[in-house]
């Protein structure tokens, strides 16, 4: 778990301080209020849901678009300096968790990363040192969250109803239950 | 993922808006600054560590005391309105990821909460309102936890490195190879 941080970095080239440099100043005052990030999350997630790539598109499937550009918006809103509005709608942000049925892997953390900075180019109302925060934020969470999903996924080497079992005695378990049916119906 | 907060709010009888009550102001400034919450971690952990129940005080086994009070005190002073040192060190608190490797059962949340009331009552340097508010969001967030660590379990139910393959399909592929071997040697 300590490494989260560290594999953030390595991977994304973003030192910690680098993005976390949004909390040196409260960019929700700079960029003056909710606006500029209703535009941003918008034309991001615009981009997103038309996406070529079938892979990519896919992955937010379930979504409806209205409901993902809230949930980008009102956390980015909360976690740059502004109104708490995810935590009272949603709890916590929880960001490995909420992110757990995804795979997020370096090849979508990449692809994320281009939609955000082409959205980000394009939103006339953020200035050019907000863009260059919000995106080494952008660039070190994604691939904290390359990380935390590789954790999460290491966990489930383990069948959910044996938790408690090692998973090689629960294969060996099942196995021998049901060789021996195929060994007598063969 | 949408019923986290409506469950936490369930189990633990305690409002969103009750729970998110520190965001109204801040805390951090109303404490005088970050020796209340050092103190109230020191003395909650000390109680955590000298847990007379052997099964929850397991639960720690792996830290070090140290780091567990700051660990807890650098998020709360972050989420509490002051520095953002809990992210400058460890990144984003992805409270249900980082709680992943342990077992946050309802028992375990409420043991957890037993030993936090006792802390805050024990602890001078916090005033009744602040003590109020705070474990409010304490209780909303152990049950939070307890839903994030039901839903993170649900998920485990894949073998890891099968994890694009539905598990009965997998458990069949193994069944399949390894009956053949045993039919034969049989």
């Amino acid at each position: 778990m300590e490494s989260l941080q560290r594999k953030a970095s390595e991977w994304s080239g973003v030192a910690a301080s680098d993005a976390f440099a949004i909390d040196e100043t409260n960019l929700f005052e700079t960029l003056g209020g909710i606006q500029p990030f209703v535009d941003l999350c918008t034309n991001f997630y615009t981009r997103v849901f038309d996406d070529e790539e079938e892979w990519f598109r896919s992955i937010f499937a379930d979504s409806k678009k209205e409901d993902a550009i809230r949930n980008l918006y009102e956390f980015l809103v909360q976690r740059m300096g502004g109104p708490p509005l995810y935590s009272q709608r949603k709890g916590h942000p929880a960001l490995i968790g909420r992110h757990r049925p995804f795979p997020v892997t370096h090849q979508a953390a990449e692809r994320w990363l281009q939609h955000m900075q082409q959205a980000l180019d394009t939103t006339s109302t953020i200035d050019p040192d907000s863009k260059i925060k919000m995106m080494n934020f952008f660039r070190h969470t994604a691939y904290f969250l390359v990380a935390g999903n590789e954790i999460t996924r290491q966990g489930q080497g383990v069948l959910c109803k044996h938790a408690t079992s090692e998973p090689a005695a629960v294969i060996r378990m099942v196995i021998k239950g049901l060789t021996s049916v195929a060994c007598r119906a063969s």
